[in-house]
């Protein structure tokens, strides 16, 4: 079922191009999202933290720029498509503090990091590599677990309103990726026929629902 | 009249804790404000640019930390007395738009540099060293310039508008300045004795003055 490598061929594949341009915008976008929470922060030390995370998405985003550029993609060409979709969704889901901030890189950095880890091992070796190392370290989701932990400990209150905000967030983001996905047709073929079949893509939807269920029960959240 | 090494000493001096709590903050607001700046950027391709010069605020940023923790000193507790100035600063002079952004980085980081790289000749060597590093590179310079000189040879209106913004960010950070220079005592007690006297202290203001006065004349603008 994995494994199919359908990118291994020496000219760039659409496929490729789209899903690293839509990784390569949600690096910017992540960065400019951290940064802007990093506002929100209680303290200068925790700003501080949220700002250095922000800095590595750049690191990343540099090299998927990269790569697309030796691949002869435009990178601004190839990022353009996700601009409407994602900045809807940000809109949408504008944090009021520093918990919905957290909460929210925490639910969708993980959902995106599964998600790519798995159409990943659909790719041909250079570009799999590439994608695993972009992945956001684990950093990052222990810091933001921490925070959202010690909230709850100190008001229980606290996890029933960031259950409710988890599940907004959850249902905004998979109405703008089914807007992509019918949108981004080269790469919706490469996770079809990478996953096998219909049933694989089902599948895969299973494995990143548990997941997500799994890292909520983790902090205190209900799915 | 340079080069009194007034912090050469085993314990940390507070004045050196004062300059690099100083730069510490400021790099750290150096990287809110550009990549805010950045969602005012005309395209993918600029915006891309000021997120990739933020960050390297943030790596400068742990240098310095870095080196407060290694004097023994609170790296937060160091930062926290600039943080109501710089903050009033901001508030005051948000930009209306790319340009303004851009000339408002353009101006400050001018005379930020200039005033640091005078200050870094009173510190003892490693402490000079650092600072001189993590001024600011040219590229940034270079690239608002770039903007601000395109922008006016298209309307040449514009730089009327640009010379008042810039009047007014230099008459704004003045009055900040001139506040910190009251309450952080050790810092100004080494510029003194640094400058020699009076006398000294109004010479280093007078270059300051003719370096940002050719700044502005070197990009169309008038001081």
């Amino acid at each position: 079922m994995y494994g199919a490598l359908v990118s291994d061929v020496s000219e760039p594949s659409p496929a490729v191009v789209e899903l690293l341009g839509m990784i390569a915008y949600a690096e910017l976008l992540a960065f400019d999202r951290m940064a802007a929470d990093a506002r929100l922060a209680p303290d200068l030390r925790r700003r501080a933290v949220l700002c250095e995370m922000a800095a590595v998405e750049i690191i990343n985003y540099r090299r998927l720029v990269g790569r697309l550029s030796e691949l002869g993609a435009d990178p601004e060409e190839a990022m353009t498509p996700y601009v409407a979709a994602l900045q809807e969704y940000h809109e949408l889901t504008e944090p009021k503090d520093w918990l919905e901030a957290l909460t929210k890189a925490y639910v969708w950095d993980g959902i995106a990091d599964d998600f790519f880890r798995e159409v990943a091992t659909f790719l041909a070796q250079v570009d799999r590599d590439l994608v695993l190392e972009v992945l956001h370290d684990s950093q990052y989701e222990d810091f933001a677990a921490t925070e959202i932990r010690a909230a709850i400990a100190a008001d229980p209150k606290v996890a029933n309103r960031l259950s409710m905000w988890a599940r907004r967030l959850v249902g905004e983001g998979l109405t703008q990726a089914q807007r992509m996905a019918g949108e981004r047709i080269a790469l919706t073929i490469l996770i079809v026929e990478g996953s096998g079949d219909q049933a694989g893509v089902q599948a895969l939807l299973k494995r990143l629902t548990a997941a997500h269920t799994a890292r909520m029960a983790a902090v205190g959240l209900n799915n």
